[in-house]
């Protein structure tokens, strides 16, 4: 049984690239060609999974965009899901965590019913109540440390007092940074650190050398891609072990964007294709 | 058009109870006589909706426990929510919070395509980000604010610094209650505080006067009913000009699991009619 952080360093030094390709999708957004319900929306991610697929690290699907068209969008992520070649790591992006009992059926429902590598967690609740989330050896969870939205600072910037554990005072965010080092069985666990706050983004990788990253927020939220290249990738083991140090930097809208003005399923994959190759060039790892 | 407040106001002036029953089904645990698969979850589920409803002020499904089952589970919940009567709140238990866009599409999942009439929201990414969420005026979110599981204080009691809105050194799940009197419009935002926490309770009430407190923990968690009729229900407006102060109080194990010796589904009906009808009374609120 591999583990995650191995299968993506497989995939990363197969693809020379960091990128993850998000899967948000819009019905607004879509090209000319797609209708603007959830057969339009799954035609979409079918091809952007597809030409995606060769070229990316993994996949990342966000939840609430198929759930929002309820069972049936469910349904239609279900079926999406099974269209990700092996090989290509899959990021249940959920944003879940609770209560021990129910998180555990949170992990049945991404892990077992949707089959996902990793997943996005809350730490709000504690480490012992995420336990099913971030404890299956073969499985991983991305802990939110720092987002990318504009009210980020709010509660994870609030600055917390020293503690026990030669913690010094520091935001919220870099503690939760040094308790998930603690987390999980070890190498489960990474976390989502924004683009958008290169700062933090640095100062949180001085904390957690051995954790792989999560970042969202380049291209359209306005991340610098620079910082996140440099201090992206873990430095110790065992994220700093793999090829790219298990970093993934997430490209949503600067790839699906790309086909905004294309006209027709054809026109689209071609745009689709060509922004996902640019941007796995702009995230090329390696030698 | 109502707001949430004045609907949970009059539902609990005529059930004259804060009761709120928790729909949280494990097939491992349901009665003799039901299939331990998604049918037999459903089935329960709608007997234990049907004996509630007369005597609760909301029901409260955890979508978890349906996701686990992929998409069939969450077309069972939405045939569930549709035998909910008018009158009785719906109150979608997801934990959700996401930055903006994803915040939007989320809302759309528990309120338009779900019908609830509020949800739980995680406060991690502030309060920006989960205005979709808590800013529609005829709907409602509970923040979490201390949770009822057992590691909850590993983040929510950590000490945060004094801030510029003459705040006080405290406990971050106290800052998040102070800030979270500021989220919203007015009226749409509550706070999750676990029975398990008295004192916390009890200081949170304190700091947030006019806030609608949603409760679990009660029962099988260990959680003291006293310390929640006293602290619980809101003692300014918006939620203190309510009957009941705008509490609910949870009960999930204490009702369904009442069924757990009974053979078939008509004993389990009887069962379940019979501890629902208890917690009401306990859960008695009003003169």
């Amino acid at each position: 049984m591999s583990t995650y952080l191995e299968r993506l360093g497989t995939r990363t030094k197969a693809t020379a690239s960091v990128l993850c390709a998000g899967i948000d999708p819009m019905p607004d957004a879509l090209p000319a060609g797609f209708s603007r319900d959830l057969v339009g929306i799954e035609r979409f991610c079918e091809i952007l999974i597809e030409v995606c697929a060769p070229r990316v690290a993994a996949v990342k699907p966000n939840l609430a965009f198929f759930e929002a068209f309820g069972s049936e969008g469910m349904a239609a992520l279900e079926r999406l899901r099974a269209r990700v070649p092996a090989g290509v790591l899959v990021v249940g992006d959920a944003k879940r965590g609770d209560v021990g009992t129910t998180a555990a059926r949170q992990a049945s429902a991404l892990f077992d019913m949707l089959g996902c590598d990793a997943v996005t967690v809350n730490p709000y609740v504690g480490g012992e109540a995420l336990e099913p989330l971030i404890g299956r050896a073969d499985r991983f969870a991305y802990v939110l440390c720092r987002t990318s939205n504009p009210g980020a600072a709010e509660l994870q910037g609030l600055e917390v007092a020293g503690g026990a554990e030669d913690a010094p005072s520091e935001p919220l965010y870099a503690r939760v940074a040094r308790r998930a080092c603690g987390w999980g069985p070890g190498g489960t666990v990474g976390l989502v650190v924004g683009a958008t706050a290169p700062l933090e983004l640095e100062r949180t990788r001085g904390i957690a050398p051995q954790l792989a990253m999560l970042v969202p927020g380049i291209g359209a939220q306005g991340g610098e891609i620079e910082s996140v290249i440099r201090h992206g990738p873990a430095t110790q083991p065992p994220a700093g072990a793999q090829p790219g140090g298990g970093l993934l930097v997430n490209v949503s809208r600067g790839i699906a964007g790309a086909a905004a003005g294309a006209e027709g399923a054809a026109a689209a994959e071609t745009a689709l294709a060509e922004a996902a190759a640019e941007w796995a060039a702009r995230l090329r790892i390696g030698p």
